[in-house]
């Protein structure tokens, strides 16, 4: 007899956007495990405050300090590898002690987030269940009251992260657009935009459905775009 | 004093898919509103009904038969848009009564959803609100616990009433992708794929979320695919 690994989506900062699903969850779980950059709360486990009460015991990873080592190298991936590795170690010990684990995920976790990580390694052994959560661009594009795709437009999502060619060529070929994870790439992603003649349909959002919430064109937007925003552009 | 629209996403089937803000919203509301085929109860009713008292009004809104005529011709819009000036005509009155009303929306209501139409009508005039629903793709890549996206992966999403040529050229340039609207389009879906060299890859879902979920490798589907079906190709 193992235990259930529960994957669950928590949203993309409203609290309200947890589905009753991951609630009912997280309310009977005994053991929840989030991941966090040091000397943060955790944007998931903030999310899920007020589900949560003291009798639950609380499996925090803590992200390595990487930000010494650039992103892209194989000494940045194998840092994460063992991270993760860690991280699945530790849950491990649950599941075999037949106890169930509730892994809380800000977004939707299949949707370029971490759990997937961990999912991979204990998928194959235990028995694991997704609760899929609102991703931040489906927050986003209704807090902006954006219909963001109909008819038989189509949608493409795309990481900031790619170098600027890529993301000129890509866009070309698009209809609606959700470019995620701005931060730094701000400023390539604001040429890349204006290349493919999409800049001025281009709607800037930060910390969408969290109390810190801006919603503008990209045009009036100056300053240093955080981690937590992205560009929506609609079909 | 007008009262306020609220439109409701309801996710893709699973009740507990809703999030707790759709579930508040609309177990206070006295005025519930829902789009539904002729003699089908309509989805997002149907996901509805634990949270529905039968003291609260519904405002049911029956498609208009348009199967005689072809869906692209202008004749097949004009009647779409003067069903959707009806439905937000009668919304409108009870606004106008400073009554608030929920139009209840399956999955995710900016994301190819009919409520749309309805916001356009009257977000110019009245207090509109836009509360997010899991999408039926998000949904399946769940329950299928397929990782979708990750790294610097792009996701596409393609509706499949797109010709054939079309997409063919779209899928040559995507990573991950997710086919909508499957129906009548599987074995020109099911071509593109080969021509994209990506069939292999593909996994075909069936009523995602729902009691009679199906998943398994597009190519050990046979038969019908039903109007709730897709198809996800991994990053």
């Amino acid at each position: 007899m193992s235990g259930h690994l529960y994957i669950l989506g928590m949203g993309p900062g409203d609290p309200e956007l947890v589905t009753r699903k991951a609630e009912r969850i997280l309310r009977y779980i005994s053991f929840y495990a989030y991941f966090a950059k040091k000397g943060e709360v955790g944007h998931a486990r903030k999310i899920a405050d007020d589900m949560i009460v003291s009798t639950q015991q609380e499996l925090r990873f803590e992200y390595p300090i990487t930000t010494e080592i650039p992103h892209k190298t194989n000494e940045y991936k194998q840092a994460l590898s063992l991270f993760y590795d860690e991280c699945a170690d530790i849950i491990e010990q649950h599941l075999k002690n037949n106890q169930d684990v509730a892994l809380l995920c800000e977004g939707d976790p299949l949707f370029y987030g971490s759990a997937m990580y961990i999912l991979e390694r204990l998928q194959p052994s235990y028995s694991t269940h997704i609760v899929p959560g609102i991703s931040a661009m489906s927050g986003c594009w209704s807090n902006a009251q954006l219909p963001i795709v109909k008819y038989e437009q189509t949608l493409t999502v795309l990481p900031a992260t790619l170098s600027s060619e890529e993301l000129v060529t890509k866009l070309c070929y698009c209809n609606a657009v959700v470019i995620m994870k701005i931060g730094r790439n701000l400023s390539k992603v604001k040429q890349a935009l204006q290349e493919a003649n999409m800049y001025d349909k281009a709607i800037y959002i930060e910390r969408g459905t969290q109390v810190q919430e801006k919603i503008m064109p990209l045009s009036e937007f100056t300053g240093i775009a955080p981690y937590f925003s992205l560009i929506l552009i609609a079909g």
